[in-house]
């Protein structure tokens, strides 16, 4: 009656197929944490001070979280999550914590309940389920870890066995925490990943404002084509200096353009004066994907693209809350027409390597595997946000495995703000690999020797390998 | 050799999971039916005759079996259907039947095979299997039994352990059968649900017609849009008086729209008088299905949106058949976007409730779990039509629970005429289920004692709660 | 250590589900090969000279192969692949042996390794893993297999147990080889398909003069759409006088159109003329894939339609190497409203026979089994060049069997010019399918004898009766 048991998840019982994916999960179970992609804040290792209480660390943050709740009655306020208005909202963290431990069974059946269940047990020693009687004890617990030494950001890194972790910044960014984090003598390793977004998209609410502040950074000259395209270049090696191997693009579609110069130059021109509208933005995203494919060409950064997501779908919501709160939801998408002037361009690069994610499965099987099992330089990016799962991860094998084959794919992003969950997040993809080859293995699909060289694979030579990062900075 | 024996289908056999499962089931299996939508004929339960003979019950209207033998070569008219144009079609049920038998082993695979082999050996007490040989002998029984008492309407309901039975009535209907059956002093509860298909489409046949009867039945003058929409509030509580507690909507499209007061007006008094165009028509159905559900915030109706159906595909077959004749095919559809102005407009209201349904299974992950997954309002109807089955099921839970949970999913639905179906097909969502919870049990995923409290919660408790049927009327 | 043993393959192992699995292939292993769907050269069996050199044999002409390897850096001149500026790629079988075995691990969990392994040990007795040591014996044993006479085409078509198999020939294609191989006195069955694309889309590079030359064979007059639409008629049964029981359609779209005549006439004056705009190649295409159906409906020649993919979608390498070699990559694709005119017109026609293909699964369940579910005249083809493959045979079979039945699919086919993987393919085919009958019959969904029934009808008696091959010629 405890909580589920991080000894057997996933990873089945007695029989033969079973037996091997235990056997693959004890190879690679306790290799470090390869993380290239995620959220957590790089000031949290700079300062390396204690994090708030359990409230504010595990709940209010945590989209997958506030999104079940509120899908069910609860409202963001009592849940802390700040206004725009700066009308009040629940401050009183136990009364946080008890609203969403009254609800812990809403989480059956997803995986927030694997990856905390195996926190609570694993990190904080919680072995009771949660549940309203339970709250207030859970609580204390946590709340008194949290207060030692041995729960402060680094301390947790290393506990967790991280290898390497990558945050993502704007453009903008001066990156003031990873240079303290290098400059501390400390032996993690936090990189930092260039993430464009806020002036590469015209319908930005700080568009025009973000492109001065980039010329004011980089001192090109951003009312101009070139200079805005060397800007981006500089941005890019000073992010390289401070452990970007990577870029992010989280555009809504994956449109690709390649203008000719002229038309490029015309095109920025009327996006910069103002000028542009809404069919000329989204050429503008479009082109500039292609862009910073060129660009990765040349200076070598690996290029990530996380298309397809509606955001901000009520309107009143977003007015109410601002932007990420749950209401970000995923649309069919097309590939194959998309990206094809960018790879049509640039996808026959030998150096050029491009990770793309998607939020539509359908897409896995139809176009992505197709694409990456032929473009060297395309590369599927693992099962990503609502799909981050177990079933989400059988099926990204079973869907793009037998026609991009296991190393077209770039190992496991845990994607995530949510800190204490990054060993729950790895390990349970971990088994879903493991279950899945020694069901390989026990169709005689694959042999066992060659099921535990990619598990190991899968679990850090690809990640290090596809993100650049399989050398010390 | 016999038929499939109901004891041991989908739950597997001496493994720990299937044991599990049948443990889960035995827990479920006499639990009584919640029937929230359906199509069954409340002349049934009203006038309480006995069912025609095996082939008019059994055959002649069930869709599913048509389909197939249609499929397979079989005409139309030698099953009985009735043509338009009044040209004879094969009288005889025991011809009819004698066909059906014949080739009966088409049905391989199909949830038909599953819900009629259940139905002859439990309702009738059939155990040969059905072919040319044995037709004739399981005709006799299934006609001898029909024409005992135990097998009339209201026997069979509470034969059946049904403790609410939703039908599905056009908004004109007069329910004088459901009248018939409350002042009857039965005691099986028989509810209708409002369906306006049929004066909300203008291009539905019979739309103009429709709305001046509309008129004539509520005293609102359905020429202006206030009256037209006073119109609808006036059907909506004379259903509910019935019993009614949801709407059903089953249009091509999820399209929504909110327009203005002024230009609803003005595109009521478009279509009304007939100027509008197809645009018009789209729009107008886009904007009542908002209308709708602004009003089932009012009066607390439960709103079931059921689309994505293209009708009637071959215009040959619909001018000889007319509808409904197996020519309904799914086709690719949207909800991201289509339903976005309604739930932007009452998607946040706590007392509002929406249950959608889709044929593309493909939504499932990608929108509609998410979408259910954040909005209160919204919930997930099971799998409908053509995904009324097992694979169709075990898709739908793992393809929405994850992002979704399960409490955002609403029970069975057995959208069936087919009376005599109606515990098969509950008997096999139960078990379905059960296996779905005893594998998660066995990943480790969920602790056994969620798993049989789920079992009941998904059977009997969703069902009730989301169509407010946990009350007696 | 070896490599794949194809006695368990798929088949699983010992409890009772993988028991009967096996005990269901013990009785088809052995049925003949039917092959109705294919591309090997019938020059093979007209000359029946001995194969080349390995590399030429199962590397060069193998897109499954050369795509995996583009995608992970090999260049298709390092392969052998003939450029179309003449410029030198490389010869040496040898050396691009080595470099196919040095990466042979890239295919682990794809069905190339699984076609291969099957191929290396029951064809060629190589037991050894393939890799970098073994690549020279391995070479070595198969070239010596092939210079021996039982390794000849005719021979191996007769080890193979092939009872029929079919290739596809250009609509302009003289079939010499055909006639030569029934004058040979052979007793092997080798049928041509018509393939008429080149003849019907208006975008093809040498449409015009395909068109001439079509005149020119047949004596019609191709400036005139009658004369035009005779000609068709003629080759067809040309084709038919050298076996053909089939034509094959491979366009991008499903679309159809059914023009009055007049309008046809006008639109093919347009296109002849060299008038034609894009829209006009569109419904021109379209319009020809009904005027196929309607000769099928004369003519009795079953109709193929494998449409969905996007051709060269890398502009530079098909410059540099021409069609077919690995950028062709599956889009989404409407089935529902594309099919509809043609359906329209003869999909209720009693001889009519026409086998649907598709590269995007997501239609599986949502439009083509309900089509063949319902149309008399459709029938399901089987998983098609990415999805022929364990899991994408599976997801055929889950996604299509409840909605259309067995009934409604014709069996297996190759669709593939690597004639030795030939047993291989068929084999996997037949294990996949009783694999999955196993589980239907364990969860109780099917008997145990229907299986056995099934598992041969799936195998010999569907594709022969769906090909019309089921008489000899």
């Amino acid at each position: 009656m405890g909580n589920l048991s991080p000894d057997t998840l996933i990873l089945g019982e007695g029989d033969r197929q079973a037996g091997l994916a235990r056997a693959l999960y004890e190879t690679v179970r306790d290799l470090p944490i390869i993380s290239p992609h995620g959220h957590t804040d790089p000031a949290w290792y700079a300062r390396n001070e204690p994090f708030p209480d359990p409230a504010r660390l595990l709940i209010v943050p945590d989209h997958y979280i506030f999104r079940m709740l509120v899908s069910q009655g609860v409202s963001l306020d009592d849940l802390g999550v700040a206004r725009r208005d700066g009308r009040p909202v629940e401050t009183d963290p136990r009364a946080i914590w008890r609203r969403f431990a009254e609800n812990w069974h809403l989480f059956r059946g997803t995986p927030t309940r694997l990856w905390l269940d195996y926190t609570f047990e694993k990190l904080f020693g919680l072995t009771e389920p949660l549940n309203a009687e339970t709250a207030t004890d859970a609580y204390d617990r946590i709340e008194a870890c949290l207060s030692q030494d041995g729960f402060r950001p680094r301390a947790l890194y290393e506990r967790f066995n991280i290898e390497v972790i990558s945050t993502t910044e704007s453009a903008l960014d001066p990156l003031d925490h990873h240079r303290a984090i290098a400059e501390s003598g400390w032996s993690g390793r936090v990189v930092t990943t260039y993430r464009p977004d806020a002036v590469i998209d015209p319908d930005h609410e700080d568009f025009a404002a973000a492109l001065d502040r980039l010329g004011d950074l980089t001192g090109c000259d951003t009312a101009s084509w070139t200079g805005y395209l060397d800007a981006h270049r500089e941005r890019r090696a000073f992010f390289r200096d401070h452990g970007a191997t990577a870029t992010d693009h989280g555009l809504q579609s994956a449109r690709t353009a390649n203008l000719s110069d002229s038309d490029a130059q015309a095109l920025f021109d009327r996006i910069r004066s103002g000028r542009g509208d809404q069919g000329d933005a989204d050429l503008f995203r479009a082109q500039m994907l292609t862009e910073m494919a060129k660009m990765s060409v040349e200076d070598g950064m690996v290029m990530q693209i996380h298309p397809g997501s509606v955001r901000n779908h009520h309107a009143g919501m977003f007015a109410t809350y601002g932007r990420d709160k749950g209401f970000d939801i995923p649309a069919s998408i097309d590939y194959v027409h998309a990206l094809r002037p960018m790879l049509d361009a640039v996808g026959m690069e030998p150096g050029l390597s491009i990770i793309v994610f998607t939020l539509d499965e359908t897409s896995y099987a139809r176009e992505l595997a197709p694409l990456a099992g032929i473009y060297p330089s395309l590369k599927l990016g693992p099962a990503w946000w609502f799909h981050d799962s177990v079933e989400g991860m059988r099926r990204f094998r079973e869907t793009t495995t037998e026609t991009a084959g296991f190393y077209n794919t770039v190992g496991f992003n845990d994607d995530t703000r949510a800190f204490p969950s990054i060993p729950a997040r790895h390990d349970i993809a971990r088994r879903v690999d493991c279950a899945f080859l020694a069901q390989l293995v026990c169709d005689h699909r694959l042999r066992e020797d060659e099921a535990f060289e990619l598990a190991r694979e899968l679990t850090v030579d690809l990640p290090r390998k596809a993100y650049k990062l399989d050398h010390s900075p």
